[in-house]
C-alpha cells in the first residue's frame, strides 16, 4: 500500500505526526505533501495559501463556521472536519449543564449554609421528563442514551425529521413548532449556519414552559442572546445552562455570569483531553479510509455550511 | 379480597391516604388498624407506643438508622423501609456531583469573566474513566446504566461480592482494598450501619488516585470528615462532591463550604418530587404485596441493621 504524504502542522509536540505515521501516512513538510492536517482551532495561523498539491485539508473543529467565516476552506480541494469526533465529550457536558440546572448547582456552589428546606421542594429530576434535542447529530445523538438511562424521554428535531434512533419522536425543523410548549427541557445541538442563527429567539422563549431549561452546546449564534436574558429576568422559564455565548467570549460586564438562573462555563464541553483523543482518533480514521480509497469523515459540504 | 385496615399518618394533605384507599386499604384511625404507614421523615412526631394490633409499619425513609436509633424499630411487627424507591432520583444526583467535580461547575458557576484557557487542561470526561460504586445496591444498581451510556466503566462493591449485573468486575467488601487505587473515581452508596461508619477514612483517602473524586450519596457517617479536609487541604484527591455530611447539617463555619475542591449539596438528591412519587408507589406495591399474602419490599432486617 503506498503511503500518504502528508504535512502536521503545527503539532509542537509531535503527537498527531506520530498518530498519522502510524496510520500509515509518511509525514513531509507542506511543499511535498498531498494531504495537510492541521491541528488547532486557530485559523489566524493558518498558512495563507495552500500549494496545490494538497489535495486533503483535516481541520480540528468540529463545527467550521469560523474557516468558512475566515475564507480558509475553499473548493480547490477535499476539506473534512472533525465532526462528530467529539460528540461524546460534549453530550457528556450537555448532560451535566441540563442536571445542574434542574437540580440547583448553582444554589449549592453559593451556599455557605445549609438550604435543604428551601431548595428540596425546587430540585427537579429527569425521571420522567422530555427532553427536546434541537439539531440531532453525533452529539444529539450521543446524549440519548445517557438520558433514556435517566429515565427521560427524548424528542429530536432534525432538518429531514428522519426517526432518530432512541428518540421516542423526531420532527422536522420546519414543523418544530409545537416542541417548544411540549418539552420539559430543551437543549440545542444544532450547526451554526445562518439558518439556524437566532433560532431560539423571543418567541420560542415565550413558548417554553415555566420551569424548562435551556441548555446550548453548539454556538452561541443559535441562541438570541438579549431575548434569553429578558426571559430569564422575567422568569418565564427555568434556567439557561449554556457552554458557548453570543458574543463569544462572554464580556465581562454581561448580566448572564450573575444570573442566578443562567449557568455559564466557557466553551470546556471538549476539554483538552478529549480534544486530543478525539482528533487522533478521526486523524487515524480519516487517513486509513483515504489510503482504502474511501471518503473521510466529515468532508465540509460549502453549500450546507458545514 | 378483605381489605387491610390502615392507619396513614400525618398525611396532612391526604394524598398518601388516597394511594392507600386506591390500593385496597381501608383508611382508619391508629386504635382500629392493623398497620400503619408514617408518611414523614420526623422520628420526633411518631406514637410513643403503638398498638398491639399493628403488625406493619410502612416508613418513608430508604436508610432507617435514625428510627433504630430513636429505639422505634422494634421486634413485635414487621417493618418496611422504602429502601430503593428512591434509587433513581439518588442516581441521577450521584452523577451530578460527579460530573460536577471532574467538570469543574463549582469555578464555572463562581467566575464572573471567561476562563476557558485556564479550565480546559483542569477538565475531565467520564468517557474511558473506571467508577467505583461502594455498595451496590439499589441506587448503585441504578447509577450503572447511564455511567455506561456515557462510555464509564463501573467496579461494583458489595458485602457478598456476587456479581452486580453492568459491572465489569465486582469485589467482596472485604477483598475491596485495591479498588482505591485502581478507580478514577469513587462514589459510596452504602447503607449507614456500624460496619460502614468511617469506611472512607485517612487509609483509603492516601490511596486514591491524584485527580480522583469522591461521590458520596449514602450517608455522612461513611466518610471520616476531618480525613477528608487533610486530604482536600493537602490535594491529594482531585475533590469531593457530598449530598450527605457528618455533621449534618454541616454547619455554617465548616471548611468544606468554602473549600474550592468540595462541593456540598444539602441531602437533596431525593428532593420533593420524588421522595412524593417514590414513597406512593412503594405503599400502593406494598399494600397490594400484603393483601396477595407476599412479604413486603424493604423489610428491615434488625441484625444488619437496614
Amino acid at each position: 500500500m503506498s503511503k500518504l504524504k502528508m504535512a502536521v502542522l503545527p503539532d509542537p509536540d509531535g503527537s498527531a505526526a506520530d498518530v498519522a505515521r502510524r496510520a500509515g501516512a509518511e509525514v513531509v513538510g507542506l511543499d511535498e505533501a498531498e494531504a495537510l492536517a492541521w491541528t488547532t482551532s486557530a485559523t489566524a495561523e493558518f498558512p495563507a495559501a495552500l500549494p496545490d498539491s494538497i489535495r486533503w485539508v483535516q481541520l480540528p473543529s468540529a463545527g467550521v463556521e469560523q474557516w468558512l467565516d475566515a475564507g480558509i476552506i475553499d473548493d480547490a480541494r477535499t476539506w473534512t472536519a472533525a465532526i462528530g469526533a467529539y460528540a461524546a465529550p460534549v453530550a457528556e457536558h450537555a448532560l451535566l449543564l441540563l442536571l445542574a440546572g434542574l437540580r440547583r448547582m448553582p444554589d449549592c456552589v453559593r451556599a455557605t449554609t445549609w438550604s435543604k428546606s428551601e431548595l428540596m421542594p425546587q430540585v427537579g429530576t429527569l425521571g420522567g421528563a422530555a427532553v427536546a434535542i434541537i439539531g440531532c447529530g453525533s452529539i444529539g445523538r450521543a446524549l440519548i442514551p445517557p438520558l433514556r438511562a435517566l429515565g427521560a424521554e427524548v424528542v429530536a428535531v432534525t432538518r429531514s425529521g428522519r426517526d432518530v434512533p432512541g428518540a421516542a419522536r423526531t420532527l422536522a425543523a420546519a414543523d418544530s413548532g409545537e416542541v417548544w410548549s411540549q418539552a420539559d427541557h430543551v437543549v440545542i445541538a444544532a450547526p451554526a449556519t445562518s439558518d439556524t442563527r437566532h433560532l431560539v429567539g423571543r418567541d420560542q422563549l415565550s413558548r417554553m414552559r415555566p420551569g424548562a431549561w435551556l441548555v446550548n452546546v453548539a454556538r452561541g449564534s443559535v441562541v438570541d442572546t438579549d431575548a434569553l436574558v429578558g426571559a430569564l429576568d422575567e422568569g418565564r422559564i427555568g434556567g439557561a445552562a449554556l457552554d458557548v455565548t453570543d458574543p463569544e467570549p462572554l464580556p465581562d460586564d454581561h448580566p448572564l455570569w450573575t444570573h442566578p438562573r443562567a449557568i455559564i462555563t466557557p466553551h470546556i464541553a471538549n476539554p483538552a483531553v478529549t480534544l486530543r483523543r478525539g482528533f487522533h482518533e478521526r486523524l487515524a480514521h480519516n487517513i486509513a479510509e483515504h489510503l482504502a480509497g474511501r471518503r473521510p469523515a466529515g468532508t465540509v459540504d460549502l453549500v450546507r455550511g458545514y
